[in-house]
């Protein structure tokens, strides 16, 4: 697929279709991801294929994004979190950059992809995953096949209007300061409950899920 | 040009040719960014393109990749950073995914171009542009017209070694940690120095800079 196509074709993909993605094709989105730039040359990624239902099962019940339950196989991405530039946290950065080669390739394979940050406590994934400490979970992408619904999504903002020389010079939109807080404060209380404690607020935290 | 060639061609990029990149293909590259994911669908990116020759000056000058004195041109990057998620960093993730596709269109355009996260502390970062609480700079993509130099360079493992199922299964290789940790130490004390002491100890942190 076209590059340009690629880009402004893709969306985040929650439904799939029947099958699961084969290993060879695993192989070929992992291949992309480590072919984006990485800080300082570390190429520090791993990736780990979850396709065991029962852990699926158990990453929901630990406070994932919901619609994984619906899903039979993602890919966890770690990256070795041994950095010296931790104020820009370059790590999560080439992380994130072998994602969005993942996303694309995906999608131009037609694979449909997700990338999942609403997942439980980093402490937690690295016990259900036997992750040792220099690596850290960044995030996970549900995978399917394609059922073709993708649809454009229009932006919210033109290129033009966010763009300045030299300077800061754009009018800055207020978000709601308090219901983040809320919203933080939540989420904090919520992923520090013990587990069984946390199952019984689900229902109620699902609502609050934004879903697009 | 093909996405699987912009992927696997596009490297990084610190030297470039005469000339200056248009505004038109700067808004390109922005407009690529932009249809990358985000998470909550926030989309909250911003760019402030640097072609201040002083302002490149002082980036380098308050510690900035050394490389960037010889450039003319780049793009700040800023994420709205109002996130509820803070242990997963989402707003970061969403940000550096803009920039990769800011990467591969540059690539695929014949533009060059270098992600550096190499950078003075925030704080100055925010002074120096007028940047307001709420915007978090995220990296510093410089740009110039491509030399046509580019040679593929080898990965350090193949796909297949770094993908396990359902469990962290990998030989870790040993990092120096004291190494690590002496940078780290060596990093956070440099960029609190006043700005006319780090000026002095310039030469002998561009040594210790990493190029490649």
């Amino acid at each position: 697929m076209d590059l340009k196509k690629a880009i402004y074709s893709r969306r985040s993909v929650r439904r799939y279709g029947a099958g699961k993605i084969q290993r060879k094709e695993i192989l070929d989105l992992i291949d992309a991801a480590i072919h984006a730039p990485s800080a300082c040359d570390i190429q520090g990624w791993r990736f780990i294929v979850v396709d065991d239902p029962r852990l699926i099962e158990e990453l929901v019940e630990r406070g994932s994004a919901s619609f994984i339950k619906n899903t039979s196989q993602g890919i966890l991405v770690l990256y070795d979190c041994r950095t010296d530039n931790e104020e820009y946290m370059d790590y999560l950065q080439s992380a994130a950059a072998g994602i969005q080669n993942i996303l694309l390739t995906a999608h131009s394979a037609g694979i449909g992809a997700c990338w999942v940050c609403h997942l439980p406590n980093k402490k937690e994934i690295k016990g259900m995953f036997n992750i040792p400490p220099q690596y850290d979970p960044v995030a996970y992408i549900s995978l399917g096949y394609s059922l073709g619904e993708v649809t454009d999504r229009p932006r919210k903002y033109e290129a033009g209007e966010i763009v300045s020389y030299n300077k800061f010079e754009f009018k800055s939109e207020t978000r709601e300061v308090n219901a983040l807080k809320v919203k933080r404060t939540g989420r904090e209380i919520y992923y520090k409950l013990p587990l069984p404690v946390r199952r019984l607020f689900r229902p109620l935290v699902d609502i609050f899920e934004k879903k697009f």
